[in-house]
């Protein structure tokens, strides 16, 4: 027992459920291929892994956005703790800000402000998670919901996302799923990562179906707005007369600043349910328990979200369109690579690998570790979103670094192609 | 089951234990005790309850500090996600800054940034919390520390802080509390509610009962060199070869920004013990899991922690020195309220209440309620931090303000006492 080495620590066994939870997680694969990156490259890797396009300039943050939070650093008024003085012009300016899109009016008692849409998660899986319970999540998904959930001992019923019908959900599964220990269903829309937008009819039906089945709705909306096809974003709490909805939304993606976090859970619930049922206290026992986001970014959204031109988001709209385009026509030329939708929101797409098409590649993830390794372009393997030989691929980034990197992609798969019959 | 009110949701049990760690919170109570607020009272209110100067203009935080995040803002080089990359010089800064105080170096590997001290307590109960285990706290303690221990349904051992003895660890206790499911023992240091500092001779031993034990030493360091008393603040990773130590810290308090949310945790581990029972692992995998900082405030932290001039520090120390005397010797002039101990780091004291004085006050509850009634002053009840009958008066406020405060306290007493016998 002694001499540090053979000691006995009684820490030693650390919470299971962290492990567990950090299975689920795109990072874990990120990682993974970057480590089959070949450094001496001679050319400059191109992510397009990543939903992140704020390095790229034409996507850098609104002005007013950055003055906004320099102007709150200064002040000198947002240094000390939050208290519910000053978060009142932020949860106000949220509610309003949401209100914009419902047919009702949100007050700030409806807000709830967060750490970005990260921690918008970590919260409703807290208030709701626990053993015994289960939660039906997309496939594919995106991890961080599965990862609280696991966090939290919840059971995951998967509903799958159809492919063939723009990626909207597989109505019938739900239903199928569900018994008396589901407590909601979560929804991503727009979506990541299949790049679709749901319907106001897809939308009545999630929130029929819910109510019928005495489930919430959380829908994460974090890439609300972030649309450019045919199909107009519509907020889930629109059906809040319907079925009691929890909204989690940010400026990260809209604003391009995933990087601020601010992100926040809007209560869609005009009957009051999720008051009687005493969600709401819980939401706000854990707010108070974990940490809030920056003061001064507190201070400053009431300025972001009143002071941000809208040519900001238009041109920002006007240039995932048109990333859009150009991610969907270069893969059409791809043989072994399938897109069955065009992208109308967010800035991801989902395709299909056809492996039996490259014989020396076994499956997603072998195709993704030797596209980084011989191209230096980074796609996500769908394994890491619950879909095996599927990619996702994010165009968020200036046309002429996709364009080449698609060509890096093309060129790829002809080459591994050529070697198959 | 139709028409909204009787129907029955599946999601109305939300998880109890957000409930059960809801309860431990000083939030609670000072909202209990601010809805006994005369509005129409004719003086400003004086909290003397909340540990967060930073709206008294002598605290505001060094310039070098705000300009820092500004630049960081405006150089719009911080808006996306953080990386390994982009957090690599924060974390390598923090692991100087910490380095300067210890026997050895850390690295930036042993740094994990967090959104403030809160987001650090979360992470360390998060990865040690689970049913089955238990955690040494004090008494008198921090409220957070306990929530988030309910909250992960660990079991919580209390072992006495000793008012006769400078506010030190009753040792012999915590031999006699732990078994074979104790993880760590948690400090604070300085001492936040107690004002108190412990000597490097007390660490030590600290260090020598843990390592017996095999359980971890987790320091709550966040008011780490608010010292001025006759004891050198001496951070527990000094004691690290002796037994694994967990370090917690912000900016928060030393720089009086509570409300900017940057903290870390330290693995103070120079054998290198918590990386081999994967200790390390799991913080990583949790830190990876949750929010991190504002990345603007971590591209902020190299030049805040190198640039910020030492008579910032130093004034802010002389300045709690001044303010600790008024608080020690006001308290001295009051018959019904004892300060066993003059405190020497922090901005707290603790102090008893002989509530057997006060014929119509039933107890440090009680006292503090109509203390806010009829003074409009606010101190906290000792209650809530696990010493009935106590009360914890936070003295970094301007000198004037709080001699104010302090003089109606007195009053306050006087004639409350004048109704006995």
């Amino acid at each position: 027992m002694e001499g540090g080495g053979s000691k006995t620590w009684r820490f030693a066994s650390p919470n299971p459920a962290v492990a567990a939870a950090g299975e689920k997680s795109i990072q874990r694969y990120l990682l993974q291929l970057h480590a089959c990156l070949d450094e001496r490259g001679p050319r400059p890797v191109i992510p397009l892994s990543h939903g992140d396009p704020s390095s790229s300039p034409s996507f850098r943050t609104a002005p007013e956005a950055e003055e906004a939070v320099v102007a709150a650093v200064r002040s000198g008024e947002y240094n000390g703790y939050s208290s519910p003085t000053m978060a009142l012009p932020a949860r106000r300016a949220v509610a309003e800000y949401l209100s914009r899109d419902l047919p009702y009016k949100l007050s700030h008692d409806d807000i709830f402000l967060t750490c970005g849409g990260t921690q918008a998660i970590e919260t409703v899986m807290s208030v709701f998670g626990q053993p015994g319970v289960n939660i039906l999540l997309p496939r594919p998904g995106y991890p961080k919901h599965e990862a609280h959930a696991v966090f939290h001992r919840m059971e995951i019923r998967h509903y799958d996302l159809l492919p063939g019908r723009g990626w909207e959900i597989d109505l019938e599964a739900v239903e199928a799923l569900a018994d008396e220990n589901t407590v909601a269903i979560m929804i991503t829309n727009p979506n990541n990562p299949c790049g679709s937008v749901y319907t106001h009819g897809h939308l009545a039906k999630i929130a029929d179906i819910a109510s019928k089945l005495g489930i919430l709705v959380i829908s994460d909306e974090v890439y609300g707005h972030l649309v450019y096809g045919s199909t107009a974003f519509v907020p889930m709490g629109v059906f809040g007369e319907t079925v009691p909805v929890i909204t989690l939304g940010a400026i990260s993606k809209r604003w391009a600043v995933p990087g601020w976090r601010l992100g926040w859970i809007a209560t869609c619930d005009p009957k009051g349910i999720l008051r009687k049922t005493k969600v709401v206290d819980s939401l706000r026992s854990f707010i108070n328990l974990i940490s809030d986001p920056a003061t001064f970014l507190q201070g400053a959204i009431p300025h972001i979200m009143k002071n941000t031109n809208d040519d900001f988001f238009s041109n920002i709209v006007r240039l995932l369109k048109e990333t859009a385009e150009i991610c969907y026509d270069e893969i059409d030329e791809i043989k072994c690579i399938t897109c069955p939708y065009k992208p109308e929101g967010s800035f991801f797409m989902m395709v299909k690998l056809d492996v039996s098409q490259l014989p020396d590649i076994s499956d997603d993830v072998d195709f993704c570790s030797k596209l980084v390794k011989e191209e230096s372009v980074v796609v996500l393997p769908g394994k890491a979103l619950g879909m095996e030989n599927w990619l996702r691929i994010t165009f968020a980034t200036e046309p002429p670094t996709l364009k080449q990197g698609l060509e890096r992609l093309k060129s790829f798969c002809r080459r591994h192609q050529s070697q198959a019959s």
